[in-house]
């Protein structure tokens, strides 16, 4: 009988905007602004083994689905499919599977040596904070971009949901942008994370209901509503704050 | 220090048509007739893990580069560029990295219960003939399919030379196809493979030399000629005929 089993070691760590699983997009490139910085670890941290990654716009992750508790099965519940249609786990990319192993595009912003570590920074990703790295590739469009490709379970993006901002919330986020001259601003980050709609499709509305999510070191909370400018719901956030305040 | 080794288990172990690594293509989807099977292990293989999976017409594969002997080194110099440029291993596919895992994109062409185990028929692939399987997942066009992705290393699929068969080569071809009844014409298969050159492009071109792959159980030789119909070189297909005989 052939070797089965196959031990890795992680390359590095990502530090994430996406410090909870809650309100992770359920693909990359979902929220461009969704920024992370992977630290290689010391011994693979040699600018030599990235040289060239500078030609490439996107990369592949390879990465273990470290705080994935449960035990497999051979059917999830897709939340995307409102959790109540059953599928085959490996017609999904479901973190619950035999090896825990996931699979993002991101695009790549440069890699930097500081004194803190070697880090590539990443942007449109889905990752939780701390998720161990087992390999980066560069995409190869010629091969990973299939046009024709048909997938009937996930044929489209998710439909976004309008989301407004308190004056309140509104104006904390131009004065952190202020603070820390970031080139993303904060309310892009938040409306292009919560759009998706964090909230379990299968729960129902309730306009009553407060959510909340963390976002680097902010408490966004935010609540759904009758849009004023549209026929639907729109998202209303309610504050964005620091976490320890 | 968090966790840094992971060990996993193989779910299944491809039965590819190439059976060593000399002539396999450098990506998956550039020989669309070469087809395998991934035989997925008893504990794995249970229908219902694949459900919704025929509604794909791609997936991904994570795997083990299983032949892979040399020890990873932070620059490799990939043969696709000629053998002469060193890249950074991060910037490259190459299957020599600190963890062997490959990622290759193949088109799904069913899941068949037999006798003699339960298969996933793939086509398009780029895996020597048992390969382990780690995970399985489906194509997401939406997020996968990056269309503006852009790699300098890669920027298209390489260059092909024409392929001309011997009379004796093409006959054994149509006999084949007769015995087999097979819906990928072997011809198309052998084209579809040579006319990547798999050739070493640092070797200077020796219109002497002959040069042999194995595909399946068959033994396909070949040499290098001024093209009859171009201004170019093509490759002539000497013969192909059973390993064993």
């Amino acid at each position: 009988m052939p070797n089965r089993a196959f031990t890795f070691t992680a390359i590095g760590e990502v530090q994430s905007c996406f410090k909870e699983k809650f309100g992770i997009p359920r693909q990359p490139g979902l929220a461009p602004s969704a920024r992370a910085r992977i630290l290689i670890y010391p011994e693979f941290a040699r600018a030599e083994a990235f040289a060239g990654m500078d030609g490439c716009s996107h990369l592949w992750l390879q990465f273990v689905f470290h705080a994935n508790e449960a035990t497999w099965r051979p059917k999830v519940r897709p939340p995307r499919l409102g959790g109540n249609k059953a599928l085959g786990v490996f017609a999904t990319r479901s973190p619950n599977r035999p090896n825990p192993i996931g699979l993002s595009v991101v695009s790549f912003l440069g890699c930097i040596k500081e004194e803190t570590g070697f880090f590539i920074d990443i942007g449109g990703v889905d990752l939780l904070d701390g998720t161990p790295i087992l390999d980066i590739k560069p995409y190869v469009p010629y091969s990973d971009a299939i046009s024709d490709a048909i997938n009937k379970i996930a044929p489209v993006a998710p439909q976004l949901l309008p989301v407004s901002f308190s004056d309140e919330a509104a104006e904390f986020c131009v004065v952190e942008d202020r603070k820390h001259g970031d080139k993303t601003p904060l309310e892009n980050l938040i409306r292009e994370v919560l759009q998706q709609d964090p909230r379990p499709q299968y729960q129902a509305l309730d306009s009553g209901r407060i959510y909340g999510m963390r976002l680097w070191d902010l408490n966004i909370r935010w609540s759904y509503r009758q849009s004023d400018r549209t026929t639907g719901v729109e998202i209303y956030v309610l504050s964005v704050a620091p976490i320890h305040s």
